[in-house]
């Protein structure tokens, strides 16, 4: 792991996004509870703050954080589902990671509550979008 | 979790692929070994694997699989690095989120180890490309 | 932990009840969703169920099991939430330490949810309620 | 997770405790050192310990915490054993789902190891008896 | 991970040894209860099972197993303490590295249970004593 | 865990060392690139950087610390291979089980990897080799 030993700890953010592309039967199934596994926006949001805590056990060079504030949504649009996420930490180094495991995990469970339904669905889009608090300073995708 | 206990335990395959699109900078970068932090793509295969046998608590309502087989295979690209994961199981269950999942993980720690030379990365099109030994017979996906 | 190598591979089945005392005011709060952290029946699901999974981990002479179904249900009483987990595995040992462990997470997370507005809450009556498919025959708690 | 990227980093302790009602015939073996599986309370105070440090990953809202300190007791009483667990931290939030979390593996992990001589145990009274050290003051549970 | 889809699921069995040098002035500390964490070797037991149990994990290419048994033993002799661990698996592919992981871990525990006391112990001689069960025949080390 | 609540935060080091005994053949086949199951010396790098995160699940008594820096280094010698790790945080505890813990681990990965080429290898002199920044002063190993 990088040494940040000696880097200033500071206030951070970080915000990621991703999209899971859903057929329209299974969206008309999520919005109408149909899906026999469950709600999956709650069940995503659920395991997408617990990944973004399991981070540096995931992701082998990750600095482990004291997240301050970690939060998931999922919008439902027209052709799938938008995740999104932001993390927050005081520390000395970045939460991107974190954003952007929380977004990898809650779509590749919107995948498994509703794969019965569709077995064509994609995960894709998962980026950075905005990141702010580190010596790089204040970083927001053009889109 | 789905009820499988009276399933049949078969041998069952899944095989699932992603894609990072990085600049040609970073790219460059890792074919030259010049990543600080190290080789992104053993690094990656090593995290794949890991998160592939972690699914079940990575994912709620995954069923535990004693895996028989993980690969994790990551290919240098035009415009990024193409990420592919094969799983097998005697089970009475798919492996499809096994390995989705390590396509996933992979995906992220490629984009840790390599966002301090690009900061403009996205992780997209993680999808399902074939699957075999369960009830609803093969699917091989059209592309 | 018990060697259990030369026991038969059977059906085996446990369900296991809790209940968590929660104030008046609090149980209106649940059920007009008016908890910020979000819906703490849909939260204790998902967190009873990767807690069954992770059962081998937290007791440590649990054998690892291949839970081949669980389900963590939350009913609204009087009085307070009654958490009842059923799991089922076809293996050499039973099942009861996995539901016991899904019931008691899921106590634990409908408290932390809700602790903000109900800080007396208490959690009782964790047991172990039906068990089948061993050598030493079906169980019935006579309740 | 509730944002407390703002609250004030201090001095934070919470005490908790269960029991397990446990027969009189299993109160005498676990005395006499003759539970096959080993000494009870011993398992369970490093069961208990190991599982406060792992509580942000059993209950999805709870932020990590960098715990300070954490003790895990265990008392033989006339009708079984009675669990207490208490945590302190430095942090920006509370420690009571540590106490808790500690208190019901505790409690779990000797119902296992005594399953053999009495199955008809229950867990209950698991509830907070102290907080100290955040913003609502000290709570002393009247008892 | 090794592709074992194929291999014939055996009995298999693996047994491993390590060694804790401790100095003399320790070893009178562990004897006469006398170190202020606890009892090391009952502390070393149940680290070193469940480090076993979580073996896949820590080990990148491990496959998972369903251990049918584990034990771990701690002997004290003159100069330090002996750890054993044995293995045992109903499965496809040997449970050395689950032996050897438990006794590891167990020697990490008693390591750190003693470091206020000693603080030039030496873990060594972790090796395979014998393995049985799998293609390669009968394995017993020459000592 | 023993109680450091009130001590001083302040920036600890601490290294260990581990050597992997292994036959003259093995270590051919790991410098020509000949091990089936890949690069042992890049696995081991990464099962070790994230065992050492990990070391407060591992360890009993061992308290979570917010690592700053750890590296994990391989170096082939005559006999076998070399293990070094050392770890860094800015705590109010020493971080020595960390840099075993990494150790330990990143020698068995390595065993794990190596095994199908050498079943006599055997892990040893696992020890602290410096400690620096706690109350107890600079430590330095006399070898």
């Amino acid at each position: 792991m990088v040494n940040v030993s000696e880097k200033q700890s500071t206030l951070r953010m970080a915000r990621a996004k991703g999209f899971v592309k859903i057929s329209a039967e299974a969206l008309t199934a999520i919005r109408s509870h149909r899906i026999a596994k469950g709600n999956p926006l709650e069940a995503a949001r659920i395991a997408g703050i617990l990944a973004a805590k399991n981070t540096p056990q995931l992701i082998p060079l990750c600095h482990p954080l004291g997240l301050t504030h970690l939060d998931v949504q999922c919008h439902i649009l027209e052709q799938g589902i938008e995740v999104e996420a932001s993390a927050t930490v005081e520390g000395k180094t970045g939460v991107e990671m974190e954003a952007l495991t929380a977004v990898s995990v809650a779509a590749l469970t919107i995948y498994d509550m509703c794969k019965a339904v569709d077995r064509n669905m994609v995960i894709s889009d998962i980026r950075l979008v905005e990141k702010a608090g580190g010596r790089s300073g204040h970083y927001l995708r053009e889109e």
